[in-house]
């Protein structure tokens, strides 16, 4: 799939007439971004109906309208979702990570009471 | 890493004082929901700052953020990111699918004029 | 023009042809609860390109756009904005209260090096 | 409560020490436009849950902070809530307009079909 968005981008001939993606990588930045403020909002939207007793499968199409829009950021900047990946195995790897993670989300909580 | 989270959830033993994402999963919805929504907005920032003449790594670290709270959310409702990799995949295979979402964003623009 | 908005809710008779918040009212939640998620993400866009140099003023329209939705938000549910505005005055006028945020501020710091 | 936050800035001797808001302003953009995308987020699953059964009285809280942090961010561009105020009415009193949100929100539905 990122083979497809890279191949919408207006230098590499996509067709803001023809295509979607090509149509929001055409029209800048803030087109794209407003759609991940939006997206993120249905994610929490379905997430809080299947709490309350809904599907939790509306949830999936939901992330999926989240990361593909990530996707047409990403390669607007000239990334590929490879590199997400490649930081998530990074953090992975690294021992203690998550440590300091929860370190630091009790001082949070600390915070918060 | 979606094995890793899944080892974290309360019900196979993840324990909240020695881990990032059992301490988020203990907590419920609303504790990685609000993560969603706050690492959107950082992905928008940094996507932002980018287009102004800063570094586009940063966006990197960013959507690594955002997509792993989104990896914590499915598999509190018993998903997986194999299933929104899936969806993704599923969408590009419909032939015809990028042609609808263009007619409904023609739609939306001629609306916003 | 909480009033107005009130006179387009269903229940008082708001024509869901002939007006834009009787037929956001008419959708449901999920219409303006979205319509939130989306302005609150032009206001941070807004505000960094105030940031990197652009005019403020753009910033006031998107907020009003948020504020709006917001208030849409609250006649669904039965509330006035008067009551937000209550309640900021009610905290306002509580001594230490904004030394209490003051101290969760520094323990979420602590918690973010 | 505008004046107090304009009190709070760094160049009317506002104490980072001593005050949440003069923090805030202090750390700069990013730490308040970080918090205009949480809030937003809760007030959604406030509504959600209001939706499903929940109280309601708990969205008063959460808009409450949503528009508290946009007025730490309109101060820090040097606006005051008596604009967007100034900028809703000015909207309310222009004949036409919602009939204009509506023409537009009616093309967006027929692209969402």
């Amino acid at each position: 799939m990122a083979q497809v968005i890279e191949s919408r981008k207006p230098a590499n001939g996509g067709d803001p007439e023809a295509s979607y993606v090509a149509r929001l990588l055409h029209k800048g930045p803030d087109a794209f971004l407003k759609k991940i403020g939006e997206e993120a909002t249905e994610v929490v939207m379905a997430a809080k109906d299947a709490t309350h007793g809904g599907s939790a499968r509306a949830l999936v199409g939901e992330v999926a309208d989240l990361w593909f829009h990530c996707m047409i950021a990403l390669a607007h900047y000239g990334l590929q979702p490879a590199d997400v990946v490649a930081e998530l195995e990074r953090r992975e790897g690294l021992s203690g990570l998550e440590e300091k993670a929860l370190r630091k989300a009790r001082a949070r909580e600390a915070g918060e009471d």
